[in-house]
């Protein structure tokens, strides 16, 4: 080949030597310009084109680095071979819609809401920028794979005299979310393990540990929580439990069955439990509820905990405490995982937490909860009698029975007619067989206390026999 | 039991009613008060006591709820059975000590630096603090587990102008960081296939998917990057690739390659080809690179990104691209999992693309990089004729190969003693049987110009024969 013609476009934004390229290389794609063909020379192509001989060698280098030209020492360019492929035509594949828009509701009783009109923005922004202030360059240097020991050491702080459960900052690890959490954690332990899951449970991690491949068994409830016997007989090797609160029954494991989960735990070396201690801040009766690892002699509790729940979703930011046989496997096997939580993010946190904002944030937000909680109780003691109220004085939802032989669906259906969305207890069941009475979760976080009042008064109209 | 004597303070800082439930549970754990004895009643304790017997009805609730105590109606309050257990000693088990402090050198040639003092501290924080004013609740609430819309949208827009990458946010999925992005994509791709990595390779990732518990292939390369041969006998179904710069060799896979690999994928419905685009952005001479996903008529490749290597590695922000077919999986498999990163860090970086700050931020650290590749490369030609440059002219580490039977671990150790830290190539092999010529990285984000003349100099005098 000894011309080339192209109209270069000397006042476009485009270089030259770009043009040029982009000329080459799509008769090549096309296969104007064969396989093999030698191209014209750079001298010979920029006096050609009039242009400097620099640009001509510009684009030649360009094509030469993609591979679609190959360069013979003293005898030039000649046009590398692509393959057929690049000319068989793009398969259509459908991408998935977006879900529709979901019905909206008047009232939602979501038992996972957070008020978030309590969230401390103004604190946030302050510690924010003080941060962002201060450190400059180390601050985006990477950090602790395990998370910030400083941020670690605060969280021991925190647990020890909130849970009573005593750590040291080298038995926790930060993560971005509970979820991550369980990944990280399954790296730790490993595959090939059965997991028993308190039946009905928090399906979120459920799923989570089934999506991770392992197997899941449920475990029967009584009224004292999970059933150690069922336990025993299921061969799990590890127990998902949600003690001080069980979710969503709202069940406080007492102490004689936290002692039974530990020595069943206690029995085989394999054996962990895992202690989901996810709105433990919220308990309107007494004195909280201590966590289970802060009763684990013999370490064989995984703890976690997470700030989602307790600050705000779209803070990213939980932990586990791991025993510390486990840490030595979270060494060897998943020490190198960078961290997923930036160190800005740890260090507002670390300071919202020393500094006493965690604090002053929880005793607010309980007070809120705990009236939203009266307010609820007072109101369906006034005006339903068609069922009984259990699970109350912790968490931020509770459980109305039916035993009039209506079922959940009907009771769900009726309320969403009336706009007021409530929750059944089935969406909980792991074993979807068993025929229990209908059972309604209503969470009261996300709504005030007039709201309480209105939903309560319609649900009462809707729900009468 | 009729008489409990406890000494109560009055003017402590611990309430009445949690002196007395400390007192009780105390002799209950130390089987001072024995299983099934009945306690005195509220009313003759509260005599007993002197205090009110709303105090003495608290302490009992909350040992109730703790389950140390059991209520038998009309009958009063019985000490529950606590097992065994709880007199069992603790085992004590070693944490892994901190590790000992790594040696310090006076100029480290890290192939994996990156320079922080480029980083646009003061526009960080402009939009960090603008995004806080903005949205308020909005902001806290929790987010699209796939990442915010608008932030996919515009990493789309950065990869069709950048990287020849036309995509749909809907195949975008954001993630704390590249590890884990690879942990999501193992749920979604699922356990047993086998991966085929180049080798040398970027061994974190290799880490991963081993850690994922994923069996993996070493594939050989040639001056072209991974030998599609190698692939096709070694059985894999995935091949992890750096095709825009191959980590560590620095290969940019010409087109006839690239359309080799893309066959191979496009064989068995099973295959699919993950590209690493880990530092695209550095490129010195000519145009970018498209990346491979560019070519990917038949939707096989999986695209992956970050944020960490470009702006800083404390900001935890990467993705994946997903082939259309992989979106269906995603959303059946996965999509559940709530999103790893803050949607304030998602519209940090949304903004920073978006208002031009991201390629002006790119334009300025390539300018850097690009005078740091140069001084190094004059300074070693002129210094340093005992070995020969190959990998350079991208990203932020070029390879010096030594022919003169010298080890890697040799040269190593005589840079070190100098106060130098240089990184042989075996780091980064799979397979470490094969005997090779000795090749040293060297990494250049990290130094000034002058630092790399004196570091170049020493190691002359110092690597001489």
């Amino acid at each position: 080949m000894n011309e080339l013609t192209m109209n270069l476009k000397v006042d476009s934004k485009v270089p030259l030597y770009e043009q040029i390229y982009r000329y080459i290389k799509s008769d090549i794609q096309s296969g104007r310009i064969p396989y093999g063909e030698k191209l014209p020379s750079t001298r010979a192509l920029s006096r050609h084109l009039e242009v400097s001989r620099s640009t001509v060698e510009l684009a030649y280098e360009q094509l030469l680095s993609e591979g679609y030209v190959e360069a013979e020492p003293c005898r030039g360019f000649f046009v590398a071979q692509i393959d057929e492929l690049y000319h068989i035509g793009q398969e259509k594949v459908r991408v998935p819609e977006k879900k529709e828009e979901e019905k909206t509701y008047r009232y939602d009783f979501t038992p996972n809401g957070v008020d978030l009109k309590s969230f401390p923005y103004h604190v946030w922004r302050k510690l924010s920028k003080e941060i962002l202030m201060d450190d400059r360059t180390e601050l985006f240097r990477s950090g602790d794979s395990q998370g910030e020991y400083g941020f670690r050491s605060a969280v021991c702080s925190y647990l020890y005299q909130a849970r009573g459960v005593d750590c040291l900052p080298e038995q926790v690890i930060i993560g971005a979310g509970s979820d991550y959490i369980l990944m990280l954690l399954s790296m730790i332990l490993g595959g090939g393990l059965r997991i028993g899951f308190e039946d009905p449970t928090y399906k979120q991690a459920y799923r989570m540990m089934t999506g991770l491949s392992y197997e899941t068994v449920p475990i029967g409830l009584d009224k004292n929580g999970i059933m150690v016997s069922g336990l025993r007989t299921s061969g799990a090797d590890i127990a998902y439990v949600t003690p001080s609160h069980q979710y969503p029954t709202g069940i406080v494991m007492p102490m004689k069955r936290r002692m039974e989960l530990l020595l069943w735990a206690h029995e085989e070396e394999r054996r962990y439990i895992i202690e989901d201690d996810y709105d433990s801040e919220f308990r309107y009766k007494g004195k909280p509820i201590p966590a289970l690892k802060s009763y684990d002699r013999n370490d064989r509790v995984i703890y976690l905990g997470t700030f989602s729940k307790s600050i705000a979703p779209a803070i990213r930011l939980s932990y586990m405490v791991l025993p510390k046989q486990l840490i030595w496997k979270y060494q060897e096997r998943s020490s190198f995982i960078q961290s997923t939580v930036s160190k800005v993010d740890q260090l507002i946190v670390q300071r919202f937490i020393e500094d006493g904002y965690y604090e002053r944030h929880l005793n607010k937000t309980r007070a809120m909860y705990k009236s939203r909680h009266d307010m609820l109780i007072e109101e369906l003691k006034s005006h339903m009698d068609m069922c009984s109220i259990s699970g109350e004085h912790a968490g931020v939802h509770l459980l109305l029975t039916f035993r009039d032989g209506r079922s959940e669906e009907e009771l769900v259906k009726a309320a969403e007619a009336a706009g007021i969305r409530v929750y059944g207890m089935s969406a909980y069941r792991i074993r979807k067989t068993e025929k229990k009475e209908a059972t309604i979760l209503l969470g009261y976080a996300n709504l005030t206390e007039r709201q309480i009042r209105e939903a309560v008064e319609l649900l009462a109209q809707c729900w009468k026999k």
